[in-house]
């Protein structure tokens, strides 16, 4: 059983009407609805306004994947919680980043860069995939279509990645790494770029099993264990 | 002309005369000696105990090159310098940090990593060459000793490096990735591990001309200019 | 239920009544016994000397994973089976080349390079985890030693890998890259350097769970299936 | 002095009189021409219908850096020649290849796999400039437009690049990555996607910069040396 805790900013679909029309329980509870219909995975959700953001050292310690969205308060989420989720992915968590979530204080802190990207509302965006046998791919056809998403382009400011499964191709004229991997200590990340608000994204069949594939991969096979320093004495004589 | 800032935390060569002895002007010191033996190479020196430990934006804007040592003040260097650093390198400026620098605030900014490793004073090491047509290995034998050197052991806690250039072997039975590159935004990272302070490291031949390489190699072809976020309007309608 | 097929030489083991010895049942058979020992593994075993070396399309086909041990008749494998594996590695087949396989025809063929490497017999190794949380090095300790082994040494004219999983450490003076993977196509490629045919490397313990881990991993979640050449309409007009 | 030799199948320029008309020099002359403009550079020229299609033992050895340019006649090409041009790639030659130079053999040869890809003619093409700071972008726009261009599409089978330089936007709907390095041995690989011989692509001067980029960046600093084996007696006893 794979335990996924979801933590979501949660402002747009309480402020935002035409957003919670497409989301009636938060995008934490689209994602959480359809995660669960696999039996396999389990989620928990978390939200920005609950205390500690609902995120503390007990709930990430029984936590596999972390799955985040942010957007318009990544400034409201206290570094100490960043550096919770950083010190749990270091130490073998896996970390899904959906969207708006590459400038979230835990992806910057994990990745060290600005992270900074073009964008602009109401693209058109084909996700290729160009690696088609990554676990993340799998069940995933050769493109599909987003009819409507928010267009992130290239330059896009992140460590040369591990690999690169998605390629988005925008009808504006665009083009973005969508879906790419990175190890990080213990622990796996994937961001993935899909997910605008304003757009029914996470219910699209394909979203959906991309961020299915990634919690098993992303899962790996790591017991949470920190690499440590350590002063041995010499193993040669 | 090639502008080289070297920054040094200069703390053990002023309390303990036995590294005084060997580095009488400083690690900074003995650096700036050596690359400025190089007609295109010019070198600033900068270190903990100055204003700003010496690097402000104006310095920073002039350097095209920072080289960092730093050991038991790491937590001395504030957060604002280390961001400094960060934005800069991030910019396009070539950073090369050296042995224990690995553990230095704009390091752990920079990789996103713990950089935890084992370590053991008075070993001896092996610093193999593995990948010999890199810049940063010209006029490198294939394999050189460090009689006495500081162990740095695996697991090194890293990124996966963009490239491995050196490879150390340790007497005590230790191995490690000693001379590893990431690019992160503009700028370019070369990590070296020799150049414990109380061996002569940094007067080895071998030594200097991976430094005085790599400072060619980080400097790469880059002016200065940061990754912006951005958003147009589509280039195709 | 992973099918894998295991591929070997079979000369020394006939023509040397020491590594008779140690591999009664050839270096195949000892593989295929701690392999099987897992209920979810299927082992097939194939020689140089049987009908196409033992392996067509047909038994390609049925072959989630192959392993590969060969050492001093690399030039008596034909060149068609050589291309016949490549193409089913290309097409979704898992690879795991034990020692002297780097200079085997497939894997010459797969990477492109000329693996060519330093050795020498009678040597002892520490084989180092650096990257503990990768699926390979489940259960393996930080590291272990190989009494006897032969020494492997840098450079290794690799191509730069996907990830490094083991680095070996030797009295003799060298380091090697011993356990690394490499995307090709849809397959995935473990190389690992232990297996000297003169010293009992593939009784020990550790050894076998790394190539049993490497099996589970290479098997990857791919049904075969070529990238080809298309020539589609457009999509946009 | 970089030596560039510039090799070309030299039959549509023949064949073709549209072809004629854009180069009647043949496709090697216009790159001959743009690139001695610089006075750093000089070229010869090699086709295939020369003895040994122009490639010897000799004439490589005096090639710092070479650029292929193949399309309807790779299998064409002696075994010889295409094992010639790895050996020396292996040994530190520099190589770009150039458009449909993906299937000729000696780029077959150096990346182990397919090399498969879809194709359209008459499309439109974005080139996206992803990772500014390296040295093949210098002086190259965030994007530029190739009016028509043929269609180049993902999934493109080939190893993870070790750095992703251009990113290719096609208005038909694909993406590509157009632009991408590999170190193979000691030398330096880069392949450029812009080059179908209808359209007068090698006249367009982004696309003669990034040539000429690629070209400085592709020599390197190695005399060529090739990574042998050997079987040296302990440095440690």
């Amino acid at each position: 059983m794979i335990r996924v805790t979801v933590w979501n900013e949660y402002l747009h679909e309480i402020n935002q009407p035409e957003v919670a029309a497409i989301y009636p329980d938060g995008i934490h509870g689209c994602i959480k609805a359809f995660l669960e219909a696999n039996p396999e995975i389990t989620v928990k959700t978390a939200t920005l306004d609950m205390e500690n953001h609902g995120l503390t050292e007990e709930i990430l310690n029984e936590t596999d994947v972390l799955i985040w969205w942010g957007h318009m308060a990544h400034d409201k989420v206290s570094d100490e919680t960043a550096q919770l989720v950083q010190k749990h992915v270091l130490a073998g968590m896996g970390l899904v980043a959906l969207h708006s979530a590459h400038h979230s204080k835990p992806m910057k802190l994990l990745m060290g860069t600005t992270l900074n990207l073009k964008w602009r509302h109401g693209d058109r965006e084909r996700v290729w995939c160009i690696n088609p046998s990554h676990p993340i791919a799998k069940g995933i056809p050769e493109q599909f279509v987003l009819e409507k998403e928010e267009m992130y382009g290239e330059p896009f400011d992140i460590p040369e990645p591990d690999e690169t499964v998605f390629m988005g191709w925008f009808a504006g004229g665009e083009v973005f790494r969508s879906g790419v991997t990175f190890r990080r200590g213990k622990g796996r990340i994937f961001y993935f770029q899909p997910g605008h608000e304003e757009y029914p994204i996470y219910h699209d069949k394909n979203v959906q099993r991309v961020i299915e594939n990634a919690v098993f991969w992303a899962c790996g096979n790591s017991e949470r264990m920190e690499i440590i320093c350590e002063n041995p004495e010499p193993l040669e004589k």
